[in-house]
């Protein structure tokens, strides 16, 4: 299976270096793979930062930048980033107001942002966490006690990364981050395997007309393997579960992102997004913004999937105000 | 092949659904699969349009709004649009400046702009057209006399886009255009075929270990089939031809763009990247900013195309320009 790969052992160290060759705004924490600001941590504002395994582009380090995130720390793909260089993220995009880590619900990273966090506490640094668990497919999976989190992560980041470009305090910054986690849900779908690089080959079996409801983002099981779908019922699929577990009713107003997974056209996730705005459209939900594109991937995995977030004035405000990253830029 | 549609035949008519319900700044001209700003023409500027077949998406209703493209209009898959939609389109974006069309060289196309833009004409419409032939990989290939027009066709839309929003006149925003076009070079490379949606099968047999240099959008042949290579090596091999064609020297300053195919993810985008911008600055050429993203691609393809634009003040101030599209923002 031809890639667009050099050796397997520096895939992260080259795709990250390529993307701050990209972006001038953006560098290379020495000696490891964390990506922070150029210009340094914002004055006197709380930090947001986050992290994960790699394998997930533009998740994170392409969140990086004004008005989102102030640091993101890249494991090995599908693996964890180490306590110690959790630590030196923290450290260094402290600005002197503390940090907020937005955690996925992996057990390897909430363990090591756990270890990192302590870390940096004692060498002063104020560190807040908000564990983020979007995933309504399934409770406790193959690396996770409770639910996974997944695409619904990008628009934590992002409200709380508006939230402390105002100047928020600590506290009042992982609140909004916490409001945002308690009202977004994520489910997803595979039509195809990912191919990691190590490995080279499908790390899972998928038949030719089969797909798997509720993967997980590192082609973990998901809830169900069926016989293939039309695009329209995997967006009701997908849609029903997420909406259910959120309660959404009419009335109520949402932010929609109906995310690729890293080997799926354009053109089909908005065939997706199409059912999905109808479909809210029927039930009489208010759609305030939909997003459409690659967010949070599996490699080249081929599927999608859907998050809703329940939104009110505080998270709309948030969600509109000024970015600049490699992956998202919202104009005044 | 598993993949996120419902009916075939739907499949152009139900992403231009899904794009417009995501983003209500865009409507779809009544009766036609042209996407046009739902605020109207800009009173009294140029309006910039374009168009082509389907399955490159974002191109090129990704690049409709505010400092881009007044139209975009789409084809079947891989198909031209048709005149009466061209002309639709025309005579819709009409603003009582005249319209620009960006059209890529393949012979549909040109033919019908052509018709188009007669067609146009006779309603008092004052029409120009630029065709776009950047790729660097063959003279006169399956559906062209001439070089075909691929990712380089997205500078021209923001260069041309951004002078019509300062009120230039139709030879202004014509001029500009034209001169991207000169300075703009780019090839490609497919380490897979895509898959139509009709057809639900790869349109040409690629082996697991082979590549195909200088590819077209359509999967149509390329300069050669090869062995498997590093990203390095396609890096090298991509950005050499471009360099070479349009002459590139030392101290000269360039954009580019790492394009993606539409199945390739964006990690491994960044890897060609890193090596591009190494290259780059081995050989002394000044890169005043680099694009890495899906920005003109072939349905579900994995590969990727390396563009090369020599940028002067006018052109780097037309990119920096403030622009709102689906696929494109721009801050200010």
């Amino acid at each position: 299976m031809e890639k667009l790969i050099n050796d397997p052992t520096a895939y992260v160290d080259e795709m990250l270096d390529g993307m701050v060759a990209a972006r001038p705004e953006l560098r290379r924490l020495d000696g490891t793979e964390v990506v922070v600001r150029a210009d340094g941590p914002a004055d006197g504002q709380v930090a947001v930062v986050s992290g994960g395994g790699s394998g997930h582009e533009p998740s994170h380090a392409g969140y990086v930048g004004e008005g989102m995130l102030a640091g993101a720390a890249a494991g090995a793909v599908f693996t964890s980033p180490t306590a110690d260089q959790l630590a030196a993220m923290i450290e260094s995009a402290d600005a002197g107001a503390g940090v907020l880590c937005v955690v996925k619900n992996y057990e390897g990273d909430v363990m090591n942002f756990d270890t990192g966090a302590e870390m940096a506490g004692m060498e002063g640094v104020d560190v807040a966490q908000v564990v983020v668990d979007d995933d309504v497919a399934v409770e406790d999976s193959l690396y996770t006690s409770g639910r996974r989190g997944v695409c619904g992560t990008v628009l934590v980041h992002k409200c709380a990364g508006a939230k402390a470009a105002t100047g928020a305090d600590l506290d009042e910054v992982t609140r909004v981050a916490e409001k945002a986690v308690e009202n977004v849900g994520t489910m997803g779908v595979a039509l195809t395997s990912c191919v990691t690089p190590e490995k080279g080959e499908p790390t899972f079996e998928l038949g030719e007309d089969e797909i798997e409801l509720g993967i997980g983002i590192h082609g973990e099981p998901g809830v169900e393997r069926t016989d293939a779908m039309s695009a329209d019922e995997v967006a009701d699929t997908l849609l029903d579960e997420v909406l259910d577990d959120l309660g959404i009713e009419s009335g109520e107003e949402v932010v929609t992102i109906v995310n690729g997974m890293g080997g799926t056209p354009l053109s089909e996730l908005y065939i997706v997004q199409r059912r999905v705005a109808e479909r809210l459209g029927e039930e009489g939900v208010d759609v305030h913004d939909a997003w459409v594109g690659d967010y949070m991937t599996s490699l080249d995995m081929e599927g999608c999937s859907v998050t809703v977030c329940r939104v009110d004035d505080e998270l709309k405000e948030l969600l509109a105000a000024p970015a600049e990253t490699p992956a998202l830029t919202v104009r005044e």
